[in-house]
């Protein structure tokens, strides 16, 4: 017989991943808008629809929801003073030297290769929509974490669709040829 | 009409990844034994047939294939003295601080996840199988970056496989439960 | 006028890093161990004060400190059942494919190049000294980031004492001419 | 007596890799003024030179110099038509999905943390100064990994400063407290 660490089930991590950018109130259409944003003028036929389901993808990845899990719960510790001294005050300051938001962002780009790790890099220069939104918040609210991991969320849907591009090229498609179920099942969570 | 920039076909990026390791030595035989040797002890039903399904998965990524491109020119031009001094030394000498050579080989690993840049940091001291051979050759040969990517491709061949193996005992399954054509497609290469 | 941001002062996270490790139990002798262990083969005159000095001048570095805090107090909370579900059981069991202790030690890691990155992919394969205590120990302790950290310090030491060896070779000396407090000036840590 | 391996000397190879920029076409000056661009709306005080002497600084690391010269090698083989198909066509044309010109500029950023990486990422999309002239170069010419190897060293001299400039503001000083030559000591590189 076959013994077997008790784990968590993949559906429950998915499920705590969804609700966890909800509650922090990050909608998938807001990261979506980012991707379509920084896509559309290369694919031609993309449409937002793509750019969700593609965001979904992602969201399914393990290594991105450990990521996402892990920084919304330091922001949101950071947020009811929970965190011991130093780090609660480095994170809640969004000290500019911190980096581990960032590593912890760059973790779930690797994944999607070189392209996905310099869109994230710009990303978090260039704060695009709802990543913008997330950094002038008022005061009290944490999101060190938080705008990294949309950033990075975005750049690896946008090298999602780079990557498929260039196979509808080689068949001489575009995108109006994609059914955007094909390119990214629509997840159901269920509460 | 769309107007589209020429382009290396990707059918022909990866048969020139699949003769550059033929051509080199390295069977995909000799990859799928470092990748059975490390995976098998935990991943019940696991066979051979898996692992070399595994490892042709691997090598039709493109991230993987590039990097493989890469390496084995710069070692066979290393090999025919063709290098500029002091790069041609640096290669041909495996100069232990190079580094370059590692960073290929995580550029690859990188897009399987922590678990694959891990392993390949595992197999880059513990040098298992045909990795020992490729480091051991006799002069006039050199294998700077081969040892290192067929180090990095066999890491992302076993961090796939423990991926799977999570999902599998979600099933209740082991991997006899899997038929090796559905694991990893067998991969047509026509010359 | 300059307006500067109230940041925490960079000797407060040096003492809560140095101070964070010695409340997990973790001696920084334990870590030059490992160090020692590894590099003494290959650098004549290398000794455990040398070592020492390696390894506090790591912890000195920004982007170590920062790794540090923040999986020692995820393990914290952890050990505390402090994190919210289903985090709290993937950081508790030590989860095979968490994946972000190995993302946050080698954000660290980095730092010192690639052999830096190797060295800890193979210290977390094979648990060497302390390493392999903070992987057994009893029930009740969480230690799943700190074994990755202790991995990654002694590689970013190690990676440092292998980069001095070859300016050393180049000036036809050893590690025997090398003071320790020239190598790493002793850290003073005051309470 | 200790035994040696023959190596490269690391003053051939630093000069090696100040040549190969300006054999490219590529000033020190240039690249700091990127630096400059980037940085001096940030660090009060802050002077061209400075950035010049973070610039030559980053390029005496070994594993920014070995990037620079394994992309600048490729670059000029390619440039000659001497590497073997696919991958001439590969990089003679700057296959936006080739990857491993990020992975190796990548691999230098690394070294100076995750602000380095982010700032690398950002020029990467925003080519700025003389990464644009390198990006719209007249037929012939490639540049596919030197565009890249630039943005890793100017984000790497940014990083330094951005790093340094945290310092200062413990001590309530700006970069006017700063003698360059205590920043970064002129790199004298004979011929």
């Amino acid at each position: 017989m076959l013994k077997r660490k008790q784990s968590v089930h993949s559906d429950d991590v998915t499920r705590a991943t969804f609700q966890a950018l909800e509650r922090r109130g990050v909608a998938l259409e807001a990261i979506s808008e980012i991707v379509y944003e920084m896509q559309s003028p290369y694919n031609e036929g993309l449409t937002m629809e793509h750019c969700i389901r593609s965001v979904e993808r992602v969201l399914c990845k393990r290594e991105v929801q450990h990521a996402v899990l892990v920084g919304i719960e330091l922001d949101e510790l950071a947020e009811k003073g929970m965190l011991s001294a130093p780090l609660q005050q480095i994170i809640a300051s969004d000290e500019g030297l911190f980096g581990v938001d960032e590593t912890v962002a760059l973790g779930a780009a690797f994944t999607y290769g070189s392209i996905a790790v310099t869109t994230y890099g710009h990303l978090d220069k260039e704060k695009i929509g709802v990543i913008k939104d997330l950094d002038t918040v008022p005061g009290g609210q944490v999101h060190t974490f938080l705008d990294d991991l949309v950033g990075s969320i975005a750049a690896c849907a946008s090298s999602r669709i780079a990557h498929r591009w260039r196979d509808l090229e080689e068949k001489g498609q575009t995108f109006a040829a994609i059914d955007p179920d094909d390119f990214g099942p629509k997840v159901r969570v269920h509460a």
